[in-house]
């Protein structure tokens, strides 16, 4: 089984280590990870950012499953590029597991970063009086329910770990999960 | 033409008026606009975030194409529900269209939000050391491609307009690519 490796991983300084890291991790459950940095692009040509978006889709393509970092990023929420992936392989009928390592409802998650209020219409709204999505998901609500419904139910720790970006355990639990392996 | 009017217009104290004025711009180009907020959906339900998911993917499958607002929301890039459903119905082969009515790039979106310096390597980063994509482009790669390889490059307005939620120029001129009418 091909498991496309998408998260924001790849904008790491060491972004090829933690990749290999979650190959080697796949790897001992019997399965394949892709990561879009094993891709050749020649990053100093005019067109790098449409070889990279080529290169990645190939690799979803050639994919069975897609295991997402929904950890979030710069902001209350996912890296806007993983949660695009999530949603091209549901499109595409695929497998679809990610994890989170901030198990932080969302609504705490905004009002950590700015003034949340409760506007006259009792909705809860952020600085702009945009409402903010208070169902005690972790993310927006298209995204948990797609592994909900389209694969596995998002993987959490119970603890946001020290280091969010190197702590694998939700990772590995997700792929025990693809491999259909007993916990 | 059914078109899936994808965006964070839906969390705007005035969510059902935009939507009907972006259903309204449809009709006149000959299309339909399917606006998520028209599904019924009990909001005091246990279980009310997956009916809106359901609600929404039944919207998806049934739409021949997308028209998502990719206008920053909550930080430097797109709401990640109106993104995830890009990717989803990029996924399932549709016509993908959208707008945007920040045309800033994303690395001055980020240097706005947050300290962004050269790393030893010279790597663009955060204060978090995450590297900012720099390739010129309004938000991360995968969405801005995504758009030109599936469906219109994205629209974006020369100016962003004063009100970036109800300024809807740029969102018909998505809906005039759809219907395939001269500009």
């Amino acid at each position: 089984m091909n498991i496309y490796l998408a998260g924001p991983d790849v904008f790491l300084p060491d972004a090829l280590a933690v990749g290999q890291r979650k190959q080697d991790i796949c790897r001992r459950y019997g399965l394949t990870g892709l990561y879009p940095l094993d891709n050749t692009v020649d990053l100093a040509a005019r067109d790098s950012s449409l070889q990279i978006f080529k290169g990645n889709q190939a690799m979803m393509d050639a994919a069975d499953a897609i295991i997402a970092n929904l950890t979030p990023f710069r902001g209350s929420s996912a890296d806007p590029g993983t949660v695009y992936e999530l949603g091209y392989l549901a499109g595409r009928g695929k497998l679809c597991l990610a994890y989170c390592n901030d198990p932080t409802p969302y609504a705490e998650r905004v009002a950590g970063l700015t003034a949340v209020t409760r506007s006259p219409d009792n909705r809860l709204v952020d600085a702009d009086g945009l409402t903010v999505e208070d169902f005690g998901l972790p993310d927006n609500l298209m995204m948990i329910h797609a592994l909900d419904l389209h694969g596995r139910p998002l993987v959490m720790p119970r603890k946001k770990p020290e280091d969010v970006w190197h702590d694998l355990a939700a990772f590995e639990e997700c792929v025990r999960l693809a491999a259909g392996k007993p916990g």
